[in-house]
This record gives C-alpha cells, sequence and structure tokens, in this order.
C-alpha cells in the first residue's frame, strides 16, 4: 500500500505548477491519494507555510508524506531536507517552513538529500536549476510514499534552519500577547497562541482581549455567539486564540495590514 | 469498495479549509475518490449551493456521498442531516441548501444526525464548535462512503429547512419569469427556469425573452449563435434558460448586480 | 489497469464546471487518477492552452489521456478530436490547442469525433449543445482511459486547426527574437524560445538579452542570480527563455500588457 501524499505549496491554482506536481507525482506513485493541502500559500510566504502546516498536521493521514515547497531560494545554496515529524514524512527546503512545528515540540529527526541519490533513486535527473519542486521533491516524496527510506536519499543532519518570532506569543506578568499568523478566506484573523498558554494565565479562560487595539470582549464558543458585525473572539477548532466579525470579515477592519501586524492583547476580564 | 465522495463548500481554493477536509477524508475513506465539485461558492450563500446542487446532482456517480459544506450557523442550534436522495446520499446543516433539488421533487428521506452517534460511529470527537466540516460531516461522509447507514448516525425526520422563493419561477398568464441565480466563470447567467415550464406555456418554444429589461430575443441553440458581442438567450446543458452574450460577458451589462437581481421574462414572439 | 486522466480548461476553480467534469470521470472512470492540470487557463485563450500543454506535456504520466476543453466554439461546426501524440491521447476540440505540439514536431496522428459513435461508445447523449466537456470529451477520454481505441470514436484524418505565429521565435542573421506566451503565478515572463535556437545562435549560449526593450543581461542560472528587485533572464525547467526578477514581478515591469505583446531580443553579448 502507498502512502498519501500531501501537498502545500505557494503554487496557486491560477497556473499550471501545482498540476505538474500531481501529474509527477500519478506517474511515480500511481496508487498514492494525492491531498491538496493547499497551493494558495502567498508566494513565497514561508512564514504562513510553517504556520498553516503546523495547524493541519494533526489532521493528515498518520502515515502521510507532506511535500512542501515554499522556496524562494530555489537552485540557490539552500538545503533540501526529508524530515520525520513522528509518523509523518515531511520533504521540502530548509528555508524555515518547519519552525512552528518544530518549536511545537514535534518529534523530529532531518536528513539532508544529496541531489546526486535524487537521480539514482528516482529515476530522474533536474532539468533545471528553477523547479525543485518537479525535480527533487517530487520525485523524493513519490519514492517515499512506495517505502524508500530518508537513509537512501542523505544524511541526518542536528540542525535546520528556524524562523524567529515563531510562536509569536510572549507573556508579560498577568498579560498574553501575541500576532495574527493568518487571515482565512472568511476574513477571520488566525493567530497562534494557544489555549494552554491562556487557561495557564487565565485560569478558565476567563480574560479580555484586544484585537489591533480593538476590544473584543471575552472569550466566546463560536462565530454566532456575538451580534452581527459584531467583533468576537474565541478558541478555535485548532485551540488557538481567533477573532472574527460575525456575518463580516474581522480583517477589514485592519484593511491592508498583513496578519503579522494585527497585535492580539489577553488581559483581566 | 468504497462509494466516491463529492465536496461542495464555501472555504474556497485560496485557503486550507478544503485541504483538511480532503485530509480527513483520505485519512477515514483511503479507497473513495473524492471529487470536489466546487469549494467557491460565495461565503455564507445558501441560495448559491441549493441551486448548484439542484443543477449538477444529475453529473454525479449513482452512488455518491455528497459531503456539502456552506454553514453560517456552525456551532449553533441547527441541526446536521444525512438525506438519501434517490441512490445518492448528502450530509450537511440543516440550513436550507436542499432546497431546490426538495422542490424540483427528488425522493428523499432526511436523518438527522446525533453528535454522540458521530463519536461513536467515527471514532472523532468533534475539536471545537467552528468546523464541523472537518469534525461531523466529513467523518460521517467517509463512514457512509464505507458502508454504514444514515440510521446509524440518527433518527428519521419529516420537515427540514427550506429557502424562499425556490425556484423563482412565477407564471402569470402568457408571461412566465423568474430570476438568475448564478453567474458563472464566463459572465453567463444561469437560472433555474425550466425548459418544461416554458414549453407548457410557449409551444415549441416558441418565445421572446428580456433580461433585466433588455431585449435578448428568440431562444436559440448555442453560444455562437448570435453575432459577437450580441445577448443570446438558450436552453442550456441542463435545460435551464441561460443567458450569454458571444465573446463576451453578459452579467457585464448588470455590472454590480446579483444574480439574484436580474430578472428574465418570457413573453410571446 | 485504467489509464491516468489529466485535464486543462478554462472552467476556472471559482466554478462548478470542472467538478461537473470530475464526477462525469468518477462514474465512467473509477479507476483512473485524474490529474487537474490547470483550469486557469484564461476563458477562450486558445493560443495559452497550446503553449502550457506544449510545456507540460513531458512531466506527464507517458500512459496518460489527456482532455483538453478551451472551447469558445462549443455547439458550432468545429469538430472534435482524438489525438496520438506518442504514448498519450489528447481529446479535445480542433481550433489550434494542439499547435505548439504539433509544430514542436511531436509525433501525432489525428481521428475526427462521430458524435454518434460517443453516444453508442460511452452509453450517454450529448444533453446540450453548450457542455461538450461533459457530454462528449470526458466520457471519450474516460472510454479511452480504460482501453477503448481511437478508431472506435471516429475516423482519422490528415490535417487539423494550426493557429499563427506558433512558435513566436524568429531569427535574422545574429539577433533571434521571440515572445511572451504566459505569466505566471510569480509574475515571471515564460516565452517559447528554446535553448536549442539561442545556442545555435550563441554557441554556449553567450549572448545580451532585452525584454520589451528593457536591458536584462546575459542568461543566469537561477532567479536568485541577481540583486533583489533587477531583472534576471534565464533558460528555466522547460528548456525555454524566461524572464524574471529577484524578489518580485517581472510582468510589473510591463502592465496590463498581454505576454504576447512583450518582445524578447536575444543578440550579441
Amino acid at each position: 500500500m502507498s502512502r498519501p501524499i500531501v501537498l502545500i505549496t505557494d503554487f496557486g491554482l491560477g497556473d499550471f505548477y501545482a498540476g505538474v506536481v500531481r501529474a509527477v507525482l500519478a506517474a511515480a506513485a500511481p496508487a498514492s491519494p494525492v491531498v491538496d493541502l493547499t497551493h494558495d500559500i502567498p508566494a513565497h510566504d514561508i512564514d504562513r507555510c510553517s504556520f498553516i502546516l503546523s495547524l493541519a498536521v494533526d489532521d493528515l493521514p498518520p502515515d502521510a508524506v507532506v511535500v512542501a515547497v515554499v522556496d524562494p531560494g530555489v537552485g540557490g545554496p539552500r538545503r533540501a531536507l526529508i524530515v520525520e515529524a513522528g509518523t509523518r514524512l515531511v520533504v521540502g527546503p530548509d528555508n524555515g517552513f518547519l519552525s512552528d512545528l518544530i518549536v511545537g515540540g514535534a518529534e523530529t529527526r532531518f536528513f539532508a538529500i544529496d541531489e546526486s541519490a535524487v537521480a539514482r533513486g528516482t529515476g530522474r535527473a533536474a532539468r533545471g536549476a528553477t523547479f525543485h519542486g518537479r525535480d527533487v521533491f517530487a520525485p523524493v516524496g513519490a519514492a517515499l510514499a512506495r517505502g524508500a527510506t530518508p537513509t537512501g536519499f542523505g544524511t541526518e543532519v542536528d540542525a535546520v534552519t528556524l524562523l524567529r518570532d515563531v510562536p509569536s506569543v510572549s507573556i508579560d506578568g498577568s498579560r498574553l500577547s501575541g500576532s495574527g499568523r493568518h487571515v482565512d478566506t472568511f476574513g477571520n484573523i488566525l493567530t497562534d497562541i494557544p489555549r494552554a498558554a491562556i487557561e495557564r494565565v487565565f485560569p478558565g479562560g476567563a480574560c479580555r482581549v484586544t484585537v489591533g487595539g480593538l476590544d473584543a470582549g471575552r472569550l466566546r464558543r463560536t462565530y454566532g455567539d456575538a451580534a452581527p458585525g459584531e467583533m468576537v473572539v474565541l478558541l478555535n477548532s485548532w485551540d488557538r486564540l481567533e477573532a472574527a466579525v460575525n456575518g463580516s470579515r474581522a480583517a477589514d477592519r485592519f484593511a491592508g495590514l498583513p496578519p503579522r501586524r494585527i497585535r492580539f492583547e489577553v488581559g483581566a476580564p
């Protein structure tokens, strides 16, 4: 049985690059289901990729092979990695996209891919310096899905690249703060502030939250627990703090600001 | 053999929520093909979901399990449903998204999902109040695809929520009218006015149509049967009245108007 | 074993038409993996479809059946084709979308589809004149994926429709010129100018390139081989000339110009 392959990239769906990666996988691992987690990470946004992957990882099949390609340094000196993360495998460039996962405490081992081993192990030679999603990460992912081991493609390494300010959370006495990390399709603002941190400082979650300086009140259970047009904060389905506006788009209150620039402050009620 | 699973949601493809649902299905029903019917129902637009599903349903595999998630009331008191619609099964929130299908005369039986049965039947407990696509509808859909029966998840109910003004069609003597329900990717305006209604009032389809007050002439066979830039009305591939402009976008003649606000009047030729 | 099916269309992903085609394939060829190469060819842009398909074709599984639907003439007199292109099969309208592939020298045989054979061979009658993706191309593609032969659906023909100015390349003494054919999701400008043509005129690739009148210097190896904000030209992962700006979008330097209007001039260094 071939392991399922999960794709997370910044290729967009308005182009054919994600399709080419899918085509390579269909040829090299035809028995593997392919799951498009998302191809709409903003172009070159490694921070976003790291955050989304850390949220979604527990929803992925336990035997998944993740192919993650947000790769502004393609063709340059950055290494290519295979990562064992618990029972899952992740393939991608060594540029920090695993930071939230690693800092979050996932059990990991790292292997630096040796490009000459890729050609030997996959029967494909890279056909250029600009599309390692097609020429390196997909073929290696397909080989792993069919049962190859990471050591067949590289050697174990101790350290990998980490992003700064991951997670965004800081605690100062009885105040806890952090920032948005993603604005979703409904305009909701997702943070990396976990339930556990809030409940450690505010037992039972009894707190009051401001979002970008605007009062958002106490924690609610779901979006509809606010009047239409009212801002609401809640612990979402990944147990992270999130801001929304019932029936509207919370991010529109901060038009133009990237999620990292929207500060969340959690204080006493 | 595991039944195919069809997804229709408003999650968008610019985000990772559709991907998470696909990942849950890949883990829970790995032998089921997953068909993305669309994830681009406009956010919270139950009327649109109802219309699109009623058009596409006959194109779906006869043994399909449809997972439909346009769910502005997630986490609130709205019920979760399993619906038998002929040989197909549909899972989704009880908010009216089945209205066109039901009013159109589909043979249906309804089952209200008991959330405690979901945890028992799928081995998954809901991990929040905000993402029942992941925590309820996908796991139940996967279980049904693998052979579970609706009665394993809930009890039969007689009535479900219906939208108003579905379908939009009304007949007044020798005039028939209705409205747009969807603007497609080519700018064509799709209505819910069926061929049968037109031919009952106008034998042989001999009629003249106005669209939003503009004369669109008689019925044609295909888009190219008009001069470039000319508006054309036809009975489309779902036997519903549709307006287009040859080589251009009909909806641009009504810029800013939602499809429901574009009136179609069918009169004598 | 059922052959994989590859889709390339202009249906967009913001609508349900691609989903309907996938649903038809899931019913008619349930054992075939379906690969969405892209659904975001600009509406009715046959030139773009031709170029993208010619780039991606070598990345497709060798036994792929390609269903290509960019079909502004649907329902009109244009023929429907099955094409043998090496070991692959391609199904689509006879409107020129195969031009780059054919002019590039692919070994091809053409079969004009007989619509009455479609109903006989697929068990489906067309249900309208406006959606041959659903009613002709997908059912025929599914039948071919399951082992049917082109001659079962039509008769061999010698000539098919070709686009003009494909490829865009011309050579005038020691100058070589051509044009953009596609702007990708990163704003890079892809041309149809092949490495072989450049190296024939400029041995070793020693040349200097202007893009839309702007000097882009000599050929580099990858995007990072330029200063941030600097324009760079390279031979990309399909061995075609491409322009990019390191860390930014090259196409923004020519805002509003379609790719065909951006001229590439290759001269002595």
